[in-house]
């Protein structure tokens, strides 16, 4: 099970025909209540699809009963007319859930650009209304009907301290944005207002979601939604409940990087003694960021030069370090050390999946990490043969 | 001709032995005077290679007398032993030539993490010594001696008011830095000082190199060095100065981007109606660096909602406009206009070589611009299937 495992949701996923293959696309998640609490996380990109401005405003009155998503059309750069299509499907929901547009939740991903079959929309909530269930057939049908290029629905499940988390998600580790928005809905039966549920995700979300770099940039529709019920009737400490998000924040995210399209590796780059936080993480992002480095992971190539050349890019106010004390360690192997050539590359084995860099920067003693993955034919082969 | 068009200069370029195929791997380029007026922009990557602070101190002095150039090894990362090596090669220079050590350029490309094979190097410097000359072929082996993944030297000469200007450049616009760092090397028989020659070339380089962006970071090794003999007697005017060295940057890296490995177009991105050239470039850096949008491009796709959708990702405070305001002009076709769908994308005709990506920001009266190239399968290849 995933989203309904917590008491008080309900779920379903419905092939309303706006994917050509006849594939689920429009899932709807209702919260039953008590509590109707919500929270959110949204693309920070200037060019935002019309349900990501629709959700900020329904965030905005932090009460949200539901949330309709569809896969195959972003509804992106479509205008007043798109931002009309989104508050459509949120009153149609409203309608058939008897509560408030403004508590209706909508995110779409696919294709930028195009209008949504408002039609087949329609229709399909409609549907979806009519499945609406508990357990893991309507969990499943919620999953994959946010799908786009993703191999399989992603989920969890898990449990702190007698209340119950469940999620799902799709995205590809923003490999391929335009087909592979991330979608993260999650439902809890915490007792929590919406201020505390917000505080509580937006660290979560920092360390999980925003340490995943595929593609350095983020999508006009990403969004990542915490619904909460009071269903347990416990509530959890602020600082516990940050922990239990960002362990269901952790198991999700890790589930995007494996699948992300086109990738042969998932690699994990950990910059140590950096100076603070922020300088680790910006080393990490870079470094994440090289094609030089990401084409040399996809020939298992151990190359330890255009890993610490990326580092060097960093601007010294971002992360002061002395690039002559630099470390760096490929899977377990010092190839370079203070800044110069170390262990003996042979000793690298680069064959498995996961892929772990970890820099010194010999500088303070803040740690951060990065997820990204390398840089295949496949991932061209996706991105250049794709037609809008 | 190329380096020794102008007067006072000689040149020359050998096989030392360090590329394994024999090809030629060491230039050498002296200047006759009467002035020995040097510039240079220099990488600005915190890891930079031997060669490159050797450089720094060399221009600080504002006297150069010559440059020596290698390929294959680009000693970088390579500590006290690589610098100790550098200064070995400006030393035998200094003594066949009768100058200081401190007036002899050095510089390197090829493999990180590698020393030079300095009996080769120091043979191949007396050999290019003995085979100094003034013309075309002079000029063509030491263009071809810089070349590593290069299909072809880039040279160019030039005219401005009765003085010459000549130059040898190298590198694949950044696609594949280890091997393909830019090495350039200009030559002007103008008479002006090192100061004021310094002054000239900065402006020049930062609207002609700096904004050539194939990947997004600088190598360890990028050099760009102008020496002035002062042999025509006349002295420029410093803003015709700054003109011609623009002019004569500009076909060197024009000839970069075109030689740019595994690409199949050269993409030259224009932002216009910025409020600055600063934010101009920012936007047009950030497109160029969308692995999607170069995906795109090289499948042929005139996607413009990645092209805006990176656009979207330039903080405010870099680039002010409104998003709903932005046009998109794809090979002369307004594709996306005030952040929506415009004309019909299949008008598009991507199929020629050059392609321009026009960015109406409707913020302002300033322009600017990035060259970039394409993401292909070719370039996953070359920079995957090399091992260092």
């Amino acid at each position: 099970m995933s989203v309904t495992y917590p008491k008080g949701f309900r779920a379903s996923g419905v092939s309303a025909g706006l994917r050509r293959n006849g594939n689920p696309d429009l899932a709807l998640i209702v919260n039953d209540g008590p509590l109707r609490s919500a929270a959110g996380v949204l693309t920070s990109n200037r060019v935002f699809a019309a349900p990501v401005g629709w959700c900020r405003e329904v965030l905005a009155g932090g009460v949200a009963h539901a949330v309709v998503a569809n896969s195959a059309c972003a509804n992106a750069c479509t205008g007043p007319e798109g931002l009309a299509d989104t508050r459509a499907e949120a009153a149609l929901v409203a309608e058939l859930e008897d509560c408030s547009q403004g508590e209706v939740l909508v995110a779409s991903t696919g294709i930028i650009g195009e209008r949504l079959e408002m039609d087949k929309v329609l229709a399909g909530i409609h549907a979806a209304h009519a499945q609406l269930g508990v357990g893991a057939v309507a969990d499943e049908a919620a999953s994959r009907s946010i799908m786009t290029t993703d191999t399989h629905p992603k989920t969890t499940e898990m449990d702190f301290d007698g209340v119950r988390f469940g999620g799902i998600a799709k995205g590809a580790g923003m490999l391929a944005p335009q087909l592979a928005t991330m979608l993260v809905f999650i439902t809890t039966d915490a007792v929590v207002e919406s201020a505390d549920l917000q505080q509580a995700l937006a660290p979560a979300a920092d360390v999980t979601f925003s340490r995943v770099d595929s593609d350095a940039c983020m999508s006009t529709n990403d969004t990542v939604i915490v619904l909460a019920s009071g269903g347990s009737g416990i509530r959890l400490s602020g600082e516990r409940l940050t922990e239990a998000l960002s362990a269901v924040c952790a198991d999700l995210a890790r589930q995007l990087v494996a699948d992300a399209e086109g990738s042969h590796h998932d690699v994990l780059i950990t910059v140590n003694h950096a100076s603070s936080v922020a300088a680790a993480v910006a080393v990490a992002r870079e470094v994440s960021r090289s094609n030089l480095v990401k084409t040399a992971i996809a020939g298992n190539d151990p190359n330890w030069g255009r890993i610490l050349s990326s580092v060097g890019c960093v601007p010294v106010s971002v992360a002061p370090f002395d690039p002559d004390q630099v470390d760096v360690v490929l899977n377990g192997v010092t190839i370079c050390r203070g800044g110069m050539i170390g262990e003996d590359r042979e000793l690298v084995d680069m064959t498995g999946r996961e892929v772990h860099i970890d820099i010194d920067l010999a500088a303070g003693d803040a740690s951060g990490h990065i997820w990204t993955n390398d840089l295949t034919h496949e991932y061209v082969e996706e991105n250049s043969a794709y037609t809008s």
